[in-house]
């Protein structure tokens, strides 16, 4: 039976926790998740970029896969990041996320030396065969170096029959996603925002059905979502600006900012990033620190924002 | 004799306008220097990425110049960006700028086959040693992929005496400005930061000494550096708040939208970008109407701003 | 009246020569040119890569243009690079070539942040509709980080009249000059080789009508070119064999190793390269020294070689 | 115990065999690996770029290192790539390849967003650290676009008692080899040169120790090691230059050419190559067996090359 998610809302990207020695740390993992099951978020992706899923082995995949599917219990879809530069490696991680229950995977195409249109359309269109999950696919440039226009990402929608969703953040996001609505037509594949939120607002104008990303308050992309939909952009305008200052803070480069503000929630229990991965720089956790007291004085940070 | 310019507070990167032929627009780029006078920024920097100059022949480059010279009538000090592949080049470029009486060169490096730190200060040295004007040091990994560490530019600053300002954006920015500073010690280097003014506060916060960058309202960066400068951390912050939607949206790819806000604001006659850049998307310059009308309903662009 | 070159056989691209001040060395760049004139190749390409282009201004390219058309003196075709980032500046790069008498133009286009076919078509139709010139399209992704797929290399023969010859050197070579020559049926474009002629047989076997590149000893990619014509392709064989270590010792990154030959051949006074781009390793010349005396015992460098 | 490989004389990098469903195939792996003893080659490399380590799940990183230990069963040293992104994944891959039985690992360090020679350092210092293999380290940027100057090898070799052989494939390699013997003194690590020994003749001279490299003849780099040792350059010239024009041809991009000869020589089933990575070209293909009979009239490649 192929699962079937409904790729709207908020799908956040989690980071993969480690302790002081790096190991794999799945006690806070499976409180992230229940933590986002307690959010009502749409579903949770795991072992993306954020998730330093590049700086792990794939028994500790299986691992953090295991954890996840365990804690999240039924209760949201588990998103599974199955890139690999290898075709049939990524139909083997796929249906590794598969057997331990996964409900979807996330693929993004490797940057070949000679770049072929042909060999990415393969590339999800093996995967696809190969397996039954949905496919969520990234369209990351700035981290694959993979440029896929929209022509081609509609038709992998239009005939790869598993293709279920875009995270799209290829910039500049929001005229993209005008792009592949238009070009879509009646086979509207849901598409999700990512990049950490940065262009949220201007991308949920332009038709975006939601964010897949790592911001560390996925309420207030619930709360901006939900705004949307019930015909108050207005109200998901003022979150937006609201936590802009936030959303721009974490997008300096590493995951070291998200991963520490996860801790101060209580999350997770280390904020520690794999080496060669840059810790949190001191400066950085002092404005860090500013930024929250400014932002949620007073608030309780393990708790679910009241937005 | 060596000109002087304080490398501290606003240095606006400005646009050079071209007509709907693609042609240099100078009666525009007149208007748009005067208006930085009348707003009374601290200098202005043509021939950036944001000026097109990677599009632009010398002989255009020429043009420009004069007419930023002449149009700024010594009111306020043109830095004029100089960088080349060759190190020669870069210094007629320079010594091209000396001549029609720029008060400063801003320069960056090129991506070399085999990277050499040692190359890189020779660029800066050679070209110091071979004119007058004073060097902005530009830091720009994204645009160059030329990455230098914090101790070569201190290098820089030590054994380069007409090395005169940093224009810092290589993310993250807030911790490199802080190891500057401490590298520096006692040739404290003005640090001027960049990016759009992305990360602006925290840039601030760190101790940059104010903004080289293309931001459409100068006069917003110039209030804040004004705050900081007075004792009032809070209402720099309030103003990077308020305005940072429209930070973010100027982050987008591409030098069109920048020139739109320009041309709504009267500055220059079009937006028009030279190919093969990309013009402004529909879509992109409705979101920027609704965006300014909420920003700043019924002010007139044309004018300064009053902050 | 539009001019007329035959793009086959072999139109070597020539170094810049510069003294020991890295100013232009006129003399010896008219020295070279005529050298080439005395070979009897089909024309000599002038501001490409080996020239270092892109680390001289725009007064020193219309030197350079206007150097070699003296010295070539009608008796060969003057290819002259004008690639830019900007497409109107490359146009007036042309237009400067066409001004001084230059018989085709060389472009190429640049890498942007969002790659565009439909971009880089209009790249090389508005420089073809400005000017008169014919067309060289250079294919090498090595220095350009633009890959052109080979339909987007036949549209651009079919729809624009003024592109003369292709200039190939993505690899693998051999395949694509087949794709080439099968894609483009009956508007059969020449198609040259580069890359130093490091596939020199390969291509030659798959079609090329010859080269274009750098390689210090054209006479034997001309002795070459007539074995193939000749219907002797293992003469052609023999001599690309007992040149290969040679071709290959140039592959090395830098023009220094190819200066130094025209150096000792008595072409170009010295062998200066400009910064930032390195000089000749001292190892490397010895190296160079003995593969020499090895390929080339007791001849007279400065001679046309008798092959 | 720590294992003593003496790394100087010829170190195949093996590719790894496919079937054409794109299965691991085993019995093809095993027989080349005794082919290689029976060359009397000084070891082999497995999991290297040439051996799709990047294509392929951990479990067949397992199966692959398994099945080159009991096939080398002792008589010549198996040298396992365990690159990684992440140093701690790194170390797990190296640890994974001593407890199977390998005899060294061979480590190359990512590309991070911003570069930094201290943390280049302590990726290999923590591996070393965490295990008793001695480390190959491979100085390859055009596949990692990472640069390591001379210094930090040095440094390398002078910190870490465990590295013990550079793969140097830096170009221009000649001039680093000497600057890297130069700076090592009396910690004279072994030097061995890849690229599928492109620079072979001129590597050598440079004082290499000989060859980590996957040419598909590695009888002709033995014979041009033992002539180096011999006191007979010549020869090692001749058999260089003999052979150039098919190690250009394997220079093309993809490992199917040399998959292909492999197969040829009867050492591998098949030459298939994993997607994304193309398969052979059927012009390579004819140009191939063209320059194998022009090279090897008549001469069974099943048995090793008499030279």
């Amino acid at each position: 039976m192929t699962k079937t998610t409904r790729f709207t809302g908020v799908f956040p990207i989690l980071a993969t926790p480690f302790d002081d020695n790096e190991n794999l740390d799945l006690d806070s993992f499976a409180r992230l998740i229940r933590f986002m099951a307690r959010l009502g978020v749409n579903g949770v992706t795991i072992l993306g970029v954020l998730g330093e899923a590049n700086r792990m082995t794939d028994a500790e995949r299986q691992a953090a896969i295991e954890t996840a599917v365990a804690a999240a219990d039924g209760r949201l879809p588990v998103v599974v990041g199955a890139s690999h530069r290898g075709t049939r490696a990524a139909l083997e991680l796929s249906r590794m996320a598969e057997r331990l229950g996964a409900d979807a995977v996330m693929l993004t195409p490797a940057q070949e030396p000679v770049p072929s249109e042909e060999r990415i359309f393969e590339y999800f269109a093996r995967v696809a065969d190969g397996m039954e999950l949905p496919i969520v696919v990234q369209d990351h440039p700035a981290s694959t170096g993979v440029h896929m226009a929209a022509p081609l990402l509609v038709r992998l929608a239009r005939e790869i029959p598993r293709v279920a969703c875009f995270k799209e953040e290829a910039v500049p996001t929001a005229p993209k996603i005008r792009a592949l609505i238009e070009g879509l037509g009646e086979r509207r594949v849901p598409i999700l925002t990512g990049l950490g939120a940065l262009y949220g607002i201007f991308d949920l104008q332009a038709g975006s059905d939601g964010f897949m990303t790592g911001f560390a308050f996925p309420e207030v992309l619930q709360a901006m979502v939900r705004a949307m939909a019930g015909g108050r952009p207005e109200q998901a305008d003022q979150l937006y600006r609201r936590f802009l200052p936030l959303i721009v803070f974490e997008q300096q480069p590493g995951v070291a900012v998200r991963k520490e503000i996860l801790r101060r929630r209580g999350l997770i229990a280390g904020g520690k990033v794999r080496h060669p991965g840059g810790g949190l720089n001191p400066h950085a956790a002092a404005q860090l620190d500013q930024l929250l007291q400014q932002l949620l004085p007073g608030v309780d940070l393990g708790a679910p924002l009241q937005l």
